[in-house]
């Protein structure tokens, strides 16, 4: 028995999704769906460089799936959870479990109480699962902590630091820290919310609702990092002085203390990239995964060995530390 | 509502679940048993220092609970799960849930498949919930290596290092480890079994299991640590060029490669405790705990944090892996 799988959205991690999914003998990718008009229509095989795929074309939209109903589909298109809800909501309703790269996602009710009851509603009756995942939100400032603390007897306070070299990564990513950038329209457009990293305040409020706190405050700033030299990747050029990337941090404040920190720095020639994660507690854990968790094969990871653990659960919208570390599907 | 929990094995780890569980608004203390004619009859109040355990008797058997049938019982007097299954089977027909310290419960199915069979039958047919968790085995050789590939598009090899200062640890950890005897008394004793760390083939099973690697050999060897130097502790004094500790491997040959190595250093005076793990894989990863998880401590907050979790699965005997990260009880 295999998994029948849909891909939702077309970007570099969906398309990376869609190449690592073939690769695993419980699934099957029988379509992709892409709203966007240079990806609808076009062959999925060609756009994957998977032979096994030529001759399937991407769907403009789900309804051309017609009768083939997948078990499971990967939805990676939007980072907030209010537009993938409207995504979304047609797949509870014909039954369809989702694993998904929305950031918002990872902890839906923070910013859509609302909406996040009603998908979580529909799916139960339809017998759906959803759920979403990544690298960060998805690991490292939640799940990776929260799965250290299964060996504290008493935790005081969490610290996750992040540096993440966007040298090495995409251009998307490249760009959405800011490069280029004055600090002023740094400042303007990390505001609007049109720059930064989506996801962080989630992070923060799995760990506090995982760990019970009463949340007092849960606050996010974000700065620009300024390049201290000209910086050239492949896809821009900083000048010296101008924005090279973005120093993010969430904190929660809870039962009168700091309790939380998560400190993101992604900038462009960072050193010493890493992720850190210090719990004051009982025991104290001190831990480091040199040179981070890294990108985009990570996020497609997360997202693909997320499946089989998802369809061990009961319907519904799901958080991620509700599923079980492992399931063997089929 | 509040779990009723009793305490079975009234060792210093099984004292301090008590404490602990204390602790824990989820929780309540109805009774402990032991067999240990030093230990039934005793005050618990007065053998765990908490005063609302005042009055409360140790119970010489699980008979004598009579009608007070408990939620959740936390096991904690035995290594092997022949030994264990003994204590175990009158709690799965009653239909209770156990979460056990038992180093070869992990992965029962290595050393007992029929037996491991049997409870898990009984469990079925009665409700009951069981599983096993710990520090070493149940966390850093196998639940935070297989918390990591969460992430992992491939996992070629995983490798483990730890390494325990045994200066620092309780009396019984400094004499299993072989404190004080001679290179050959190592040797006859670890063949034997009297001595070395319980546990360590099944993290390895357990690791193998969940990756689906089809296992063609797993190979244990146990050597001694000498002294370089005399030795005082609290305990006992270990003369220069005699054993001081341990360096316990266990290997996992599968598809024709070395897949898994699980490499244990525990002895006096270690320098530098830590606890390693390299994934060989896509992304690599390389997380470094340092300090490592700290003894006892640890090992009965994965106790106690494990009962909320187990009582969201389905039952039968379990697998840790199979626990959901977090559960809220009640």
């Amino acid at each position: 028995m295999r998994m029948k799988i849909v891909q939702f959205g077309l970007g570099p991690i969906g398309l990376e999704t869609v190449r690592l999914a073939t690769t695993k003998p419980w699934a099957e990718v029988i379509a992709a769906v892409d709203y966007a008009p240079d990806k609808a229509g076009r062959d999925l095989g060609q756009l994957t460089g998977i032979a096994a795929l030529r001759g399937k074309r991407v769907l403009a939209s789900l309804g051309a799936l017609g009768r083939q109903k997948p078990d499971l589909v990967f939805h990676t298109s939007v980072s907030r959870f209010q537009a993938a809800f409207a995504q979304l909501e047609p797949l509870a309703r014909m039954g369809v479990n989702v694993v998904s790269s929305c950031e918002e996602m990872l902890f839906p009710a923070l910013q859509e109480p609302v909406l996040a009851r009603k998908l979580d509603k529909l799916c139960r009756r339809t017998g759906a699962r959803m759920v979403a995942t990544g690298v960060n939100p998805g690991f490292v400032m939640d799940i990776l902590p929260l799965s250290l603390i299964q060996v504290a007897r008493e935790v005081e306070a969490i610290h996750v630091q992040r540096v993440v070299n966007a040298s090495t990564r995409r251009e998307p990513l490249q760009r959405k820290i800011g490069s280029g950038l004055g600090p002023d329209d740094f400042h303007r457009r990390f505001r609007e919310g049109s720059l930064g990293h989506a996801g962080l305040k989630e992070s923060a409020a799995l760990v506090t609702h995982v760990l019970g706190w009463k949340l007092q405050r849960l606050v996010e700033t974000g700065e620009p990092v300024l390049a201290r030299h000209h910086i050239q990747t492949p896809y821009l050029s900083v000048k010296k002085g101008r924005t090279c990337g973005l120093h993010q941090r969430a904190e929660v404040m809870a039962a009168g203390k700091r309790r939380l920190t998560l400190d993101l720095r992604m900038y462009l020639d960072a050193e010493n990239p890493h992720d850190a994660i210090q719990i004051d507690g009982e025991p104290a854990l001190d831990v480091l995964v040199r040179g981070g968790v890294a990108g985009d094969g990570a996020t497609v990871a997360a997202l693909v060995n997320t499946a089989p653990r998802l369809l061990s659960v009961e319907p519904g919208l799901r958080l991620l530390t509700e599923l079980p570390l492992h399931n063997r599907f089929a």
